[in-house]
């Protein structure tokens, strides 16, 4: 008498996890210097000096009964506020705390945008390359999962989309910069979908939102503009998350924010609260709430993410990979030489490197490497990937 | 195209907020010292030092990474295993690490508890008076809520919960020490529960499991005994918050406990942290999770408590006022002179008292006072207690 899909969700093997697993297991079989992890996203610069500071204050100098008690369910109005100032000033919007939801991180905000769209028959549609969790956070919450197949150079497969949107289709999830490929959509990109977008929801008599997944907002290199959405087209949902930006991803702390702009704006904030309540949300973490009040503002160190990425990128095309240049987040999404991701990962954990194959993100023939990791360890890699290469 | 159900959980009103809202309101009016606000049940008492210390530690001189990284999902295994080994050391069970998942608060265990048994036609029975949350999180993830009218003082009311009993029940809910009513279950009704809830899933064939959310499991008084009810009927889920045993309330941290004992003990957990999965659970909060870890055998400080319990249950019952004596948690539930504790709370919030009608907790004679408030607003309330009673 137990729920069979629950049960299936709980056990399910992550192959992800398990290649991490795995690396622990042979670090300590052949050492730690001769095993290769590339295989999980973990930030791996620090959280910010000023993070450090507001928490010691928030612990020291604030009272405690006020620092740890319960918020309003969306949070407290001065973190709200403090992120809307944030937005506002660098993209001219004009957010304000009420657009805001403070959650468990991006996934709990994912999952309360996407039951409050969870109408008979909806469907989500998501672009491969994808996060993973997208599918068990659609399939279990109500809407039907629908991947569009990827374009070549992993930016918007605009035509491919077109083609499965339906009078059920309630909204296209992007993410951007994007994990698996790191890629950042352009602003043409956007506008182009933007106007797809405005022409279907005119044809089907209902908007189609874009679920804005950005936890890697802020991880960009080159100088490459990553767009907020809102701007573009208004009938969008953020999610956001500072695991990464403010490298907290075990402190779960996130928000979703629906801007005024939005077709039935309040409704859907309104469905969402709802839908946090119904899964059990009280409140986001206050300490963590607070900490976002007092460091909206901060920035991630970039530096020896983008030594990472252009070393592994170099040298990886170098040998003759196949990749689409990063210029956001903190991985690479690489052609495996013999066309099978799965393959290429299983042949380099022979070799105690560790990559994640592309499958599970929508593009088999792929796979993805983390490049959030010690350039030490990049430079110890290389002579395995270029032999990975060499033996294809 | 939105949600209606979720759109209509998130613009409920809650009586009891709002209530707390008026409050605040009324003291900028009449000033802080002439508004009494019983309403709602925010620790009064701070987080043990202990626990202070812990957090100064972990953000002084550990590791940000390693802090703040993602835990695995369960949470990590020394938090875990120390509160399996608090829990033996005072109840002689024989818990492990992987019998726990650390979740955002109680509330968040029950819902992925409650999801984990909802098969078609699943039904969840609540013994009034209860916690009004269990409705939302029973009818919005696939149970039907099913309210046993309340016994005279408040423990278990065996016969009208035997009557309600079907082939679809799945589980009880057991919430002691209560909320609202302060009352502390004796060791005798558990048995007698447990006896009936045994004979039954003989009968209907399958496993009645009892759901045990424990918040106040520590806030008790008179050296009245808290049994641990897995040590009396095995087929028991244990939900606990830290939010009143350490004054974290905002914190959200808390587990589920499935105990080996359990049948399909390893099912449920299973499928409870798949529901988990699907509601975008990541982590527990990492910080709060090394927290637990150093101070999971830490007390709350219940002085205070006690003494603002006694305090208003003395002069309440000297009014006249029917009460039980609470002997757990901080909530005594008391019987409107009217019969009706929506009418009392309208009366009493025209002279600024504020206390929460018992409708939404299954029991509208009743009326909730919080009693972790401060003795100095208990000393100025009492007047006004007494005099609605006399104009009754």
């Amino acid at each position: 008498m137990i729920n069979p899909e629950m049960l299936k969700l709980g056990t399910e093997r992550c192959y992800i996890r398990e290649l991490a697993e795995y690396g622990a297991q042979q670090a300590k079989i052949v050492g730690r210097e001769h095993v290769y992890d590339f295989s999980i996203g973990n930030p791996s610069v620090p959280a910010p000096q000023a993070v450090k500071e507001a928490f010691l204050h928030l612990i020291d100098e604030v009272d405690a009964l006020a620092v740890h008690s319960y918020t309003a369910a969306p949070g407290m109005v001065e973190a709200r506020a403090a992120v809307a100032e944030d937005l506002n000033r660098r993209y001219g919007t004009d957010l304000r705390a009420e657009n805001f939801f403070f959650t468990y991180g991006a996934s709990a905000a994912l999952t309360a945008v996407i039951r409050a769209l969870a109408v008979p028959g909806a469907e989500l549609l998501a672009m491969a390359p994808y996060f993973p969790e997208y599918r068990p956070f659609a399939e279990n919450n109500g809407m039907k999962f629908v991947v569009v197949p990827a374009e070549e150079t992993f930016q918007i497969p605009l035509q491919a989309l077109e083609e499965r949107i339906t009078p059920h289709t309630q909204a296209v999830l992007v993410n951007s910069p994007n994990n698996p490929s790191g890629v950042v959509y352009s602003r043409s990109s956007l506008e182009s979908l933007a106007g797809l977008l405005e022409k279907k929801s005119r044809e089907i008599g209902h908007p189609i939102y874009i679920i804005a997944d950005e936890p890697y907002r802020e991880l960009v290199y080159d100088g490459t503009e990553v767009p907020f959405i809102p701007t573009i087209y208004p009938n969008t949902v953020v999610c956001y998350s500072y695991s990464k930006s403010l490298s907290l991803p075990g402190e779960r702390i996130g928000y979703f924010c629906v801007p005024d702009q939005a077709q039935d704006s309040r409704e859907l904030w309104d469905a969402a609260a709802g839908a946090a309540r119904a899964m059990g949300h009280i409140c986001a973490p206050s300490l963590q709430q607070r900490v976002v009040a007092l460091c909206a503002g901060c920035r991630p160190d970039l530096e020896s993410y983008d030594r990472s990425r252009m070393a592994l990128y170099t040298a990886l095309t170098a040998y003759g990979y196949e990749c689409i240049k990063p210029t956001g987040a903190f991985y690479m999404f690489v052609k495996a030489p013999e066309g099978d991701g799965r393959a290429f990962s299983d042949r380099a954990k022979a070799k105690n490197l560790l990559v994640a194959p592309g499958e599970d993100f929508g593009c088999p023939a792929y796979f993805r490497v983390s490049t959030c990791v010690d350039t030490d360890m990049i430079r110890r890699s290389l002579p395995v990937f270029r032999a990975l290469m060499d033996e294809a």
